[in-house]
Protein backbone atom coordinates (compact mmCIF):
# COMPACT_ATOMS: atom_id res chain seq x y z
CA UNK A 1 0.00 0.00 0.00
CA UNK A 2 1.22 3.38 -0.34
CA UNK A 3 -0.08 6.90 -2.05
CA UNK A 4 -0.94 6.89 -5.25
CA UNK A 5 1.06 9.88 -7.37
CA UNK A 6 -0.32 11.44 -10.87
CA UNK A 7 2.58 11.64 -13.62
CA UNK A 8 1.05 13.80 -16.57
CA UNK A 9 3.22 12.91 -20.27
CA UNK A 10 2.14 14.71 -23.39
CA UNK A 11 3.08 12.78 -26.24
CA UNK A 12 5.47 13.94 -28.73
CA UNK A 13 5.86 13.37 -32.74
CA UNK A 14 9.39 11.77 -31.71
CA UNK A 15 8.01 9.24 -29.51
CA UNK A 16 6.48 7.80 -32.20
CA UNK A 17 7.10 4.56 -34.96
CA UNK A 18 6.40 4.50 -38.58
CA UNK A 19 3.20 3.33 -37.56
CA UNK A 20 2.44 6.39 -36.23
CA UNK A 21 1.85 5.09 -32.21
CA UNK A 22 3.89 5.66 -29.67
CA UNK A 23 7.22 3.54 -29.47
CA UNK A 24 6.31 1.29 -26.67
CA UNK A 25 9.86 1.41 -25.00
CA UNK A 26 8.75 5.28 -24.36
CA UNK A 27 5.69 3.96 -22.36
CA UNK A 28 9.10 2.38 -20.14
CA UNK A 29 10.45 5.31 -19.98
CA UNK A 30 7.41 7.34 -18.83
CA UNK A 31 7.25 4.39 -16.20
CA UNK A 32 10.38 5.12 -14.70
CA UNK A 33 10.04 8.98 -14.90
CA UNK A 34 6.66 7.80 -13.12
CA UNK A 35 8.70 6.09 -10.48
CA UNK A 36 10.75 8.92 -9.34
CA UNK A 37 8.31 11.82 -9.59
CA UNK A 38 6.31 9.35 -6.92
CA UNK A 39 9.09 8.95 -4.41
CA UNK A 40 10.08 13.25 -5.11
CA UNK A 41 6.22 13.68 -4.45
CA UNK A 42 6.40 11.37 -1.17
CA UNK A 43 9.59 13.83 -0.64
CA UNK A 44 12.51 11.83 -1.04
CA UNK A 45 15.29 13.67 -2.23
CA UNK A 46 16.60 12.66 -6.03
CA UNK A 47 18.87 10.33 -6.51
CA UNK A 48 22.23 12.46 -7.09
CA UNK A 49 21.55 13.80 -3.78
CA UNK A 50 21.04 10.41 -1.81
CA UNK A 51 24.17 9.30 -3.56
CA UNK A 52 26.13 12.02 -2.07
CA UNK A 53 24.35 11.63 1.65
CA UNK A 54 23.62 7.53 1.81
CA UNK A 55 25.63 6.21 -1.32
CA UNK A 56 22.29 5.19 -2.33
CA UNK A 57 22.47 5.30 -6.86
CA UNK A 58 18.56 4.95 -7.07
CA UNK A 59 16.23 1.69 -7.94
CA UNK A 60 17.30 0.03 -10.90
CA UNK A 61 14.99 -2.34 -12.03
CA UNK A 62 14.84 -6.13 -11.56
CA UNK A 63 12.29 -7.54 -13.72
CA UNK A 64 9.17 -5.85 -15.70
CA UNK A 65 5.61 -6.92 -17.17
CA UNK A 66 3.55 -4.93 -18.86
CA UNK A 67 0.30 -5.11 -20.89
CA UNK A 68 -0.68 -2.61 -23.56
CA UNK A 69 -4.14 -2.20 -24.56
CA UNK A 70 -4.41 0.75 -26.65
CA UNK A 71 -2.52 3.06 -28.16
CA UNK A 72 -1.71 6.45 -27.98
CA UNK A 73 0.05 9.06 -30.48
CA UNK A 74 1.25 12.95 -30.32
CA UNK A 75 -0.49 16.01 -29.25
CA UNK A 76 -2.70 13.30 -26.83
CA UNK A 77 -1.63 13.75 -22.84
CA UNK A 78 -1.37 10.64 -20.95
CA UNK A 79 -1.29 10.62 -17.15
CA UNK A 80 0.15 7.89 -15.24
CA UNK A 81 -1.41 6.36 -11.79
CA UNK A 82 1.78 4.87 -9.90
CA UNK A 83 1.62 3.25 -6.25
CA UNK A 84 3.80 1.07 -4.56
CA UNK A 85 1.62 -2.76 -4.38
CA UNK A 86 4.10 -4.81 -2.18
CA UNK A 87 7.07 -3.59 -0.27
CA UNK A 88 8.97 -6.94 0.62
CA UNK A 89 12.52 -7.09 2.48
CA UNK A 90 14.73 -5.60 -0.35
CA UNK A 91 12.49 -5.53 -3.25
CA UNK A 92 8.84 -3.06 -3.94
CA UNK A 93 6.76 -3.60 -6.43
CA UNK A 94 5.39 -0.57 -8.42
CA UNK A 95 1.94 -0.73 -10.22
CA UNK A 96 1.37 1.83 -13.37
CA UNK A 97 -1.61 2.56 -14.51
CA UNK A 98 -1.10 4.84 -17.63
CA UNK A 99 -4.55 6.39 -18.94
CA UNK A 100 -6.10 9.23 -21.60
CA UNK A 101 -8.99 10.22 -20.16
CA UNK A 102 -11.46 7.11 -19.24
CA UNK A 103 -9.18 4.40 -21.94
CA UNK A 104 -7.02 2.47 -19.82
CA UNK A 105 -4.05 2.31 -22.76
CA UNK A 106 -1.39 -0.03 -20.78
CA UNK A 107 -0.76 -1.35 -17.24
CA UNK A 108 2.45 -2.69 -15.63
CA UNK A 109 4.55 -3.66 -12.75
CA UNK A 110 8.21 -2.71 -11.85
CA UNK A 111 9.76 -4.51 -9.21
CA UNK A 112 12.84 -2.74 -8.13
CA UNK A 113 15.95 -2.34 -5.60
CA UNK A 114 17.45 0.58 -3.66
CA UNK A 115 21.18 -0.13 -4.51
CA UNK A 116 24.90 1.56 -3.22
CA UNK A 117 27.95 1.41 -5.48
CA UNK A 118 30.62 -0.47 -3.88
CA UNK A 119 33.73 1.29 -3.74
CA UNK A 120 35.25 -1.66 -6.22
CA UNK A 121 32.41 0.06 -8.36
CA UNK A 122 29.84 -2.84 -8.49
CA UNK A 123 26.24 -1.85 -7.63
CA UNK A 124 24.38 -3.86 -4.55
CA UNK A 125 21.15 -4.04 -3.18
CA UNK A 126 20.34 -3.12 0.36
CA UNK A 127 17.33 -3.29 2.55
CA UNK A 128 14.47 -0.90 1.83
CA UNK A 129 15.67 1.97 4.19
CA UNK A 130 12.59 2.44 6.84
CA UNK A 131 12.46 5.89 6.63
CA UNK A 132 12.25 5.86 3.01
CA UNK A 133 9.28 3.34 2.67
CA UNK A 134 7.59 5.56 5.55
CA UNK A 135 7.54 8.73 3.82
CA UNK A 136 5.14 6.82 1.02
CA UNK A 137 2.61 5.18 2.83
CA UNK B 1 8.73 37.41 -37.24
CA UNK B 2 6.31 35.16 -35.79
CA UNK B 3 4.08 34.33 -32.62
CA UNK B 4 6.69 33.44 -29.86
CA UNK B 5 5.48 30.04 -28.34
CA UNK B 6 7.12 28.87 -24.84
CA UNK B 7 6.68 25.37 -24.08
CA UNK B 8 7.92 23.69 -21.10
CA UNK B 9 9.98 20.44 -20.39
CA UNK B 10 10.30 18.42 -17.05
CA UNK B 11 14.11 16.53 -17.60
CA UNK B 12 13.68 13.16 -16.80
CA UNK B 13 16.51 11.17 -15.70
CA UNK B 14 16.47 8.90 -18.43
CA UNK B 15 17.28 12.05 -20.81
CA UNK B 16 20.37 11.98 -18.79
CA UNK B 17 23.72 10.47 -19.46
CA UNK B 18 26.37 9.20 -17.23
CA UNK B 19 27.91 12.68 -16.84
CA UNK B 20 24.64 13.21 -14.93
CA UNK B 21 23.19 16.00 -17.38
CA UNK B 22 20.77 15.94 -19.99
CA UNK B 23 22.31 13.94 -23.03
CA UNK B 24 22.57 16.77 -25.72
CA UNK B 25 20.37 14.80 -28.87
CA UNK B 26 17.55 15.27 -26.10
CA UNK B 27 17.76 19.32 -26.77
CA UNK B 28 17.06 18.99 -30.31
CA UNK B 29 14.31 16.39 -29.70
CA UNK B 30 12.85 19.09 -27.78
CA UNK B 31 13.08 21.72 -30.10
CA UNK B 32 11.44 19.61 -32.63
CA UNK B 33 8.19 19.19 -30.06
CA UNK B 34 8.57 22.90 -29.99
CA UNK B 35 8.55 23.76 -33.30
CA UNK B 36 5.12 21.33 -33.27
CA UNK B 37 3.49 23.06 -30.54
CA UNK B 38 4.36 26.20 -31.80
CA UNK B 39 2.18 25.38 -34.59
CA UNK B 40 -0.05 23.93 -33.21
CA UNK B 41 -0.56 26.54 -30.62
CA UNK B 42 -0.83 29.02 -33.74
CA UNK B 43 -3.80 27.03 -35.04
CA UNK B 44 -2.29 24.28 -37.40
CA UNK B 45 -3.89 20.85 -37.01
CA UNK B 46 -1.18 17.98 -36.15
CA UNK B 47 0.89 16.32 -39.15
CA UNK B 48 -0.89 13.35 -39.03
CA UNK B 49 -4.39 15.36 -39.84
CA UNK B 50 -2.59 17.26 -42.69
CA UNK B 51 -1.13 14.33 -44.48
CA UNK B 52 -4.66 13.42 -45.22
CA UNK B 53 -6.26 16.78 -46.50
CA UNK B 54 -3.46 18.20 -48.04
CA UNK B 55 -0.84 15.23 -48.11
CA UNK B 56 1.68 17.47 -45.77
CA UNK B 57 3.87 15.15 -43.98
CA UNK B 58 5.34 17.70 -41.79
CA UNK B 59 8.24 20.10 -41.62
CA UNK B 60 11.49 18.00 -41.84
CA UNK B 61 14.89 19.23 -41.00
CA UNK B 62 17.21 20.85 -43.44
CA UNK B 63 19.95 22.30 -41.16
CA UNK B 64 20.26 22.83 -37.55
CA UNK B 65 23.23 25.23 -35.52
CA UNK B 66 23.01 24.56 -31.60
CA UNK B 67 25.43 26.48 -28.94
CA UNK B 68 25.04 24.24 -25.59
CA UNK B 69 25.55 27.23 -22.74
CA UNK B 70 25.04 25.56 -19.43
CA UNK B 71 23.87 21.34 -18.30
CA UNK B 72 20.67 20.89 -17.12
CA UNK B 73 19.93 17.50 -14.91
CA UNK B 74 17.11 15.55 -13.91
CA UNK B 75 14.39 17.01 -11.35
CA UNK B 76 14.36 20.22 -13.17
CA UNK B 77 11.87 22.28 -15.44
CA UNK B 78 13.56 24.19 -18.57
CA UNK B 79 11.34 26.08 -21.38
CA UNK B 80 11.79 26.59 -24.56
CA UNK B 81 10.95 29.73 -26.38
CA UNK B 82 10.30 29.45 -30.05
CA UNK B 83 9.35 31.65 -32.59
CA UNK B 84 9.77 32.21 -36.70
CA UNK B 85 12.89 34.36 -37.24
CA UNK B 86 12.99 34.22 -40.94
CA UNK B 87 10.36 33.04 -43.78
CA UNK B 88 11.87 32.28 -47.16
CA UNK B 89 9.73 31.10 -50.32
CA UNK B 90 10.00 27.63 -49.51
CA UNK B 91 12.27 27.18 -46.07
CA UNK B 92 11.66 29.12 -42.61
CA UNK B 93 14.36 29.22 -39.91
CA UNK B 94 12.92 28.65 -36.08
CA UNK B 95 14.88 29.90 -33.34
CA UNK B 96 14.73 28.53 -30.00
CA UNK B 97 15.56 29.27 -26.69
CA UNK B 98 15.68 27.48 -23.66
CA UNK B 99 15.80 28.38 -20.26
CA UNK B 100 15.75 27.80 -16.97
CA UNK B 101 14.72 30.18 -14.63
CA UNK B 102 17.20 33.58 -15.61
CA UNK B 103 19.48 31.32 -16.89
CA UNK B 104 19.70 31.07 -21.00
CA UNK B 105 21.24 27.10 -21.38
CA UNK B 106 21.04 26.50 -25.04
CA UNK B 107 20.32 27.95 -28.33
CA UNK B 108 19.50 26.85 -31.43
CA UNK B 109 18.19 27.38 -35.48
CA UNK B 110 16.33 24.96 -37.54
CA UNK B 111 16.08 25.25 -41.23
CA UNK B 112 12.52 23.59 -41.81
CA UNK B 113 10.82 23.18 -45.42
CA UNK B 114 6.98 22.06 -45.26
CA UNK B 115 6.90 18.60 -47.62
CA UNK B 116 4.56 16.14 -48.98
CA UNK B 117 5.26 12.61 -50.09
CA UNK B 118 4.67 11.67 -53.96
CA UNK B 119 2.90 8.62 -55.10
CA UNK B 120 6.20 6.86 -55.67
CA UNK B 121 7.01 7.49 -51.35
CA UNK B 122 9.86 9.99 -52.25
CA UNK B 123 9.62 13.21 -49.75
CA UNK B 124 9.36 16.80 -51.58
CA UNK B 125 9.25 20.46 -50.36
CA UNK B 126 6.73 22.70 -51.49
CA UNK B 127 6.46 26.23 -51.08
CA UNK B 128 5.22 27.39 -47.56
CA UNK B 129 1.40 27.28 -47.83
CA UNK B 130 0.36 31.19 -47.25
CA UNK B 131 -2.67 30.19 -44.80
CA UNK B 132 -0.18 28.34 -42.59
CA UNK B 133 2.17 31.20 -42.62
CA UNK B 134 -0.15 34.06 -41.97
CA UNK B 135 -1.63 31.90 -38.47
CA UNK B 136 1.65 32.29 -36.97
CA UNK B 137 2.54 35.97 -37.78
CA UNK C 1 9.77 -23.87 -31.94
CA UNK C 2 11.59 -21.21 -34.61
CA UNK C 3 15.06 -20.52 -35.88
CA UNK C 4 16.80 -18.61 -32.97
CA UNK C 5 18.23 -15.58 -35.01
CA UNK C 6 21.61 -13.45 -33.18
CA UNK C 7 21.37 -9.76 -33.00
CA UNK C 8 24.68 -7.53 -32.13
CA UNK C 9 24.25 -4.53 -30.45
CA UNK C 10 27.27 -1.93 -29.32
CA UNK C 11 26.50 0.20 -25.81
CA UNK C 12 26.73 3.87 -26.58
CA UNK C 13 27.41 6.36 -24.37
CA UNK C 14 23.96 7.70 -24.98
CA UNK C 15 22.75 4.65 -24.13
CA UNK C 16 23.58 4.67 -20.37
CA UNK C 17 21.77 6.68 -17.39
CA UNK C 18 23.44 8.73 -14.60
CA UNK C 19 24.37 5.23 -13.00
CA UNK C 20 26.95 4.34 -15.83
CA UNK C 21 24.38 1.73 -16.95
CA UNK C 22 22.32 0.79 -19.86
CA UNK C 23 18.74 3.10 -19.11
CA UNK C 24 16.93 0.08 -18.90
CA UNK C 25 13.88 0.78 -21.99
CA UNK C 26 17.20 0.56 -24.18
CA UNK C 27 16.72 -3.52 -23.85
CA UNK C 28 13.15 -3.14 -24.64
CA UNK C 29 14.12 -0.76 -27.81
CA UNK C 30 17.10 -3.58 -28.64
CA UNK C 31 14.33 -6.64 -28.81
CA UNK C 32 12.17 -5.02 -30.49
CA UNK C 33 15.16 -4.66 -33.40
CA UNK C 34 15.92 -8.50 -32.52
CA UNK C 35 12.19 -9.11 -33.29
CA UNK C 36 12.45 -7.54 -36.29
CA UNK C 37 15.89 -8.70 -37.64
CA UNK C 38 14.59 -11.73 -36.70
CA UNK C 39 11.80 -11.99 -39.14
CA UNK C 40 14.07 -10.81 -42.08
CA UNK C 41 16.87 -12.93 -41.38
CA UNK C 42 14.04 -15.88 -41.63
CA UNK C 43 13.10 -14.26 -45.16
CA UNK C 44 10.10 -11.64 -44.29
CA UNK C 45 10.24 -8.28 -45.88
CA UNK C 46 10.43 -5.23 -43.60
CA UNK C 47 7.00 -3.79 -42.67
CA UNK C 48 7.33 -0.72 -44.81
CA UNK C 49 7.06 -3.30 -47.95
CA UNK C 50 4.11 -5.54 -46.61
CA UNK C 51 2.01 -2.79 -45.84
CA UNK C 52 2.40 -2.09 -49.38
CA UNK C 53 1.73 -5.44 -50.19
CA UNK C 54 -0.62 -7.29 -47.76
CA UNK C 55 -1.74 -4.07 -45.44
CA UNK C 56 0.71 -5.27 -42.84
CA UNK C 57 1.89 -2.39 -40.77
CA UNK C 58 4.38 -4.32 -38.56
CA UNK C 59 3.83 -6.71 -34.88
CA UNK C 60 2.65 -4.65 -32.35
CA UNK C 61 3.21 -5.62 -29.09
CA UNK C 62 0.42 -6.53 -26.43
CA UNK C 63 2.50 -7.72 -23.50
CA UNK C 64 6.64 -7.76 -22.59
CA UNK C 65 7.61 -9.51 -19.56
CA UNK C 66 11.66 -8.58 -18.46
CA UNK C 67 14.34 -9.65 -15.91
CA UNK C 68 17.11 -7.77 -15.49
CA UNK C 69 20.04 -9.68 -13.92
CA UNK C 70 23.09 -7.77 -14.81
CA UNK C 71 23.81 -4.31 -15.96
CA UNK C 72 25.82 -3.58 -19.07
CA UNK C 73 27.63 0.21 -20.06
CA UNK C 74 28.83 1.77 -23.01
CA UNK C 75 31.98 0.51 -25.23
CA UNK C 76 30.36 -3.34 -24.97
CA UNK C 77 29.11 -5.29 -27.06
CA UNK C 78 25.75 -7.52 -26.49
CA UNK C 79 24.05 -10.29 -27.94
CA UNK C 80 20.56 -11.32 -28.30
CA UNK C 81 19.51 -14.50 -29.47
CA UNK C 82 15.93 -14.11 -30.33
CA UNK C 83 13.23 -17.10 -31.24
CA UNK C 84 9.63 -17.96 -31.32
CA UNK C 85 8.77 -20.29 -28.14
CA UNK C 86 4.94 -20.26 -28.92
CA UNK C 87 2.41 -19.90 -32.11
CA UNK C 88 -1.01 -18.92 -31.09
CA UNK C 89 -3.78 -18.46 -33.84
CA UNK C 90 -3.71 -14.47 -33.51
CA UNK C 91 -0.69 -13.87 -31.81
CA UNK C 92 3.03 -15.45 -30.83
CA UNK C 93 5.62 -15.31 -28.45
CA UNK C 94 9.21 -13.93 -28.55
CA UNK C 95 12.23 -15.29 -26.02
CA UNK C 96 15.11 -12.94 -25.65
CA UNK C 97 18.19 -13.85 -23.99
CA UNK C 98 20.96 -10.96 -23.71
CA UNK C 99 24.32 -12.16 -23.24
CA UNK C 100 27.66 -10.70 -22.79
CA UNK C 101 29.81 -13.49 -23.64
CA UNK C 102 28.98 -16.11 -20.75
CA UNK C 103 27.07 -13.51 -18.87
CA UNK C 104 23.52 -13.50 -18.70
CA UNK C 105 22.20 -9.86 -18.89
CA UNK C 106 18.62 -10.01 -19.09
CA UNK C 107 15.53 -12.25 -20.33
CA UNK C 108 12.56 -11.35 -21.75
CA UNK C 109 9.35 -12.43 -23.59
CA UNK C 110 7.17 -10.31 -26.09
CA UNK C 111 3.58 -11.26 -27.10
CA UNK C 112 2.74 -9.50 -30.80
CA UNK C 113 0.17 -9.70 -33.36
CA UNK C 114 0.02 -8.81 -36.94
CA UNK C 115 -1.50 -6.34 -37.16
CA UNK C 116 -3.31 -3.98 -40.43
CA UNK C 117 -4.68 -0.63 -40.61
CA UNK C 118 -8.54 -0.44 -41.02
CA UNK C 119 -9.57 2.34 -43.91
CA UNK C 120 -10.60 4.05 -40.67
CA UNK C 121 -6.75 4.00 -39.27
CA UNK C 122 -7.79 2.13 -36.26
CA UNK C 123 -4.99 -0.64 -35.73
CA UNK C 124 -6.58 -4.14 -35.92
CA UNK C 125 -4.93 -7.78 -35.58
CA UNK C 126 -5.03 -10.42 -38.06
CA UNK C 127 -4.77 -14.60 -38.00
CA UNK C 128 -0.67 -15.30 -38.10
CA UNK C 129 -0.07 -15.45 -41.81
CA UNK C 130 0.95 -19.09 -42.60
CA UNK C 131 3.55 -18.45 -45.13
CA UNK C 132 5.22 -16.25 -43.15
CA UNK C 133 4.86 -18.60 -40.03
CA UNK C 134 6.08 -21.37 -42.14
CA UNK C 135 9.12 -19.37 -43.07
CA UNK C 136 9.94 -18.81 -39.17
CA UNK C 137 10.31 -22.48 -38.54
CA UNK D 1 43.99 16.94 -39.22
CA UNK D 2 43.23 13.56 -37.42
CA UNK D 3 42.99 10.10 -38.36
CA UNK D 4 39.48 9.35 -39.78
CA UNK D 5 37.33 6.32 -38.40
CA UNK D 6 34.04 4.94 -39.75
CA UNK D 7 31.57 4.16 -37.33
CA UNK D 8 28.61 1.50 -39.29
CA UNK D 9 25.15 2.36 -37.54
CA UNK D 10 22.08 -0.47 -38.55
CA UNK D 11 18.80 2.31 -38.61
CA UNK D 12 16.51 0.42 -36.46
CA UNK D 13 12.40 0.70 -36.50
CA UNK D 14 12.41 2.80 -33.15
CA UNK D 15 14.92 5.25 -34.82
CA UNK D 16 12.20 6.18 -37.64
CA UNK D 17 9.02 8.64 -37.01
CA UNK D 18 5.91 8.72 -38.31
CA UNK D 19 6.93 9.96 -41.65
CA UNK D 20 8.51 6.85 -41.81
CA UNK D 21 12.25 8.47 -41.96
CA UNK D 22 14.88 8.30 -39.25
CA UNK D 23 14.03 10.76 -36.32
CA UNK D 24 16.42 13.60 -36.92
CA UNK D 25 17.93 13.42 -33.59
CA UNK D 26 19.47 9.96 -34.08
CA UNK D 27 22.00 11.35 -36.10
CA UNK D 28 23.41 13.58 -33.47
CA UNK D 29 23.21 10.74 -31.20
CA UNK D 30 24.98 8.51 -33.81
CA UNK D 31 27.47 11.17 -34.26
CA UNK D 32 27.89 11.25 -30.72
CA UNK D 33 28.77 7.71 -30.41
CA UNK D 34 31.11 8.09 -33.44
CA UNK D 35 32.76 10.62 -31.93
CA UNK D 36 33.87 8.26 -28.68
CA UNK D 37 34.83 5.70 -31.08
CA UNK D 38 36.71 7.69 -32.68
CA UNK D 39 38.97 8.38 -29.62
CA UNK D 40 38.32 5.00 -28.48
CA UNK D 41 39.79 3.45 -31.82
CA UNK D 42 43.08 5.94 -31.71
CA UNK D 43 43.78 4.06 -28.27
CA UNK D 44 42.28 6.55 -26.03
CA UNK D 45 40.36 4.66 -22.89
CA UNK D 46 36.66 5.23 -22.12
CA UNK D 47 35.60 7.82 -20.48
CA UNK D 48 34.63 6.16 -17.14
CA UNK D 49 38.23 5.07 -16.95
CA UNK D 50 39.73 8.49 -17.66
CA UNK D 51 37.07 9.71 -15.05
CA UNK D 52 39.00 7.62 -12.38
CA UNK D 53 42.48 8.39 -13.43
CA UNK D 54 42.52 12.03 -14.45
CA UNK D 55 39.03 13.16 -13.60
CA UNK D 56 37.92 13.85 -17.31
CA UNK D 57 34.27 12.88 -17.64
CA UNK D 58 34.34 13.52 -21.33
CA UNK D 59 33.92 15.73 -24.18
CA UNK D 60 30.35 17.28 -23.67
CA UNK D 61 29.30 19.72 -26.94
CA UNK D 62 29.76 23.22 -27.37
CA UNK D 63 28.23 23.36 -30.41
CA UNK D 64 27.02 21.09 -33.03
CA UNK D 65 26.11 22.03 -36.71
CA UNK D 66 24.12 20.00 -39.31
CA UNK D 67 22.92 19.45 -42.62
CA UNK D 68 20.26 17.15 -43.55
CA UNK D 69 20.46 15.64 -47.55
CA UNK D 70 18.41 12.80 -47.83
CA UNK D 71 16.83 10.34 -45.33
CA UNK D 72 17.36 7.44 -43.92
CA UNK D 73 14.85 4.33 -43.08
CA UNK D 74 15.33 1.32 -40.53
CA UNK D 75 16.89 -1.61 -42.46
CA UNK D 76 19.39 0.24 -43.40
CA UNK D 77 23.01 0.50 -43.06
CA UNK D 78 24.95 3.58 -42.41
CA UNK D 79 28.44 5.03 -42.09
CA UNK D 80 29.69 7.84 -40.23
CA UNK D 81 33.20 9.01 -41.42
CA UNK D 82 34.66 10.65 -38.50
CA UNK D 83 37.81 13.18 -37.82
CA UNK D 84 39.58 15.98 -36.32
CA UNK D 85 39.28 19.08 -38.61
CA UNK D 86 40.29 21.69 -36.35
CA UNK D 87 42.32 21.48 -32.67
CA UNK D 88 42.28 25.12 -30.70
CA UNK D 89 43.93 25.31 -27.18
CA UNK D 90 40.91 24.25 -25.52
CA UNK D 91 38.51 23.06 -28.21
CA UNK D 92 38.12 21.17 -30.78
CA UNK D 93 35.84 20.49 -33.89
CA UNK D 94 34.87 17.13 -35.44
CA UNK D 95 33.26 16.70 -38.97
CA UNK D 96 30.92 13.85 -39.54
CA UNK D 97 30.06 12.58 -42.73
CA UNK D 98 26.79 10.21 -42.68
CA UNK D 99 26.98 8.09 -45.80
CA UNK D 100 25.15 5.37 -47.52
CA UNK D 101 26.76 3.95 -50.23
CA UNK D 102 27.60 6.71 -52.38
CA UNK D 103 24.90 8.43 -50.93
CA UNK D 104 25.79 11.58 -49.02
CA UNK D 105 22.74 11.74 -46.07
CA UNK D 106 24.18 14.31 -43.66
CA UNK D 107 27.05 16.43 -42.73
CA UNK D 108 28.32 18.08 -39.50
CA UNK D 109 30.38 19.83 -37.07
CA UNK D 110 30.51 19.33 -33.51
CA UNK D 111 32.55 21.13 -31.39
CA UNK D 112 33.94 19.73 -28.08
CA UNK D 113 35.86 20.31 -25.49
CA UNK D 114 37.45 17.93 -22.59
CA UNK D 115 35.73 18.55 -19.23
CA UNK D 116 36.71 17.56 -15.51
CA UNK D 117 34.55 17.74 -13.10
CA UNK D 118 35.14 20.10 -9.63
CA UNK D 119 34.39 18.89 -6.30
CA UNK D 120 32.15 20.99 -5.95
CA UNK D 121 30.13 19.33 -8.79
CA UNK D 122 30.45 21.81 -11.68
CA UNK D 123 31.87 20.86 -14.87
CA UNK D 124 35.19 23.06 -16.66
CA UNK D 125 36.42 22.35 -19.60
CA UNK D 126 40.72 21.99 -19.97
CA UNK D 127 43.48 22.69 -21.91
CA UNK D 128 43.50 19.62 -24.56
CA UNK D 129 45.70 17.11 -23.39
CA UNK D 130 48.68 16.66 -25.28
CA UNK D 131 49.31 12.67 -25.12
CA UNK D 132 45.69 12.46 -26.01
CA UNK D 133 45.44 14.95 -29.41
CA UNK D 134 48.70 13.13 -30.18
CA UNK D 135 47.16 9.47 -30.36
CA UNK D 136 44.49 11.46 -32.78
CA UNK D 137 47.34 12.78 -35.31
Amino acid sequence: MSQVHVHRVEVCFGDCDPAGIVFFPNFSKWMDTASLAFFMACGVPPWRELVKTRGIIGTPLLEIHTRFLKPATYGETIEIHTSVEEWGRKTFRHRHLVRRGDDLLCEGTETRAFCVREPDGRIRSIPIPEDIQALCL
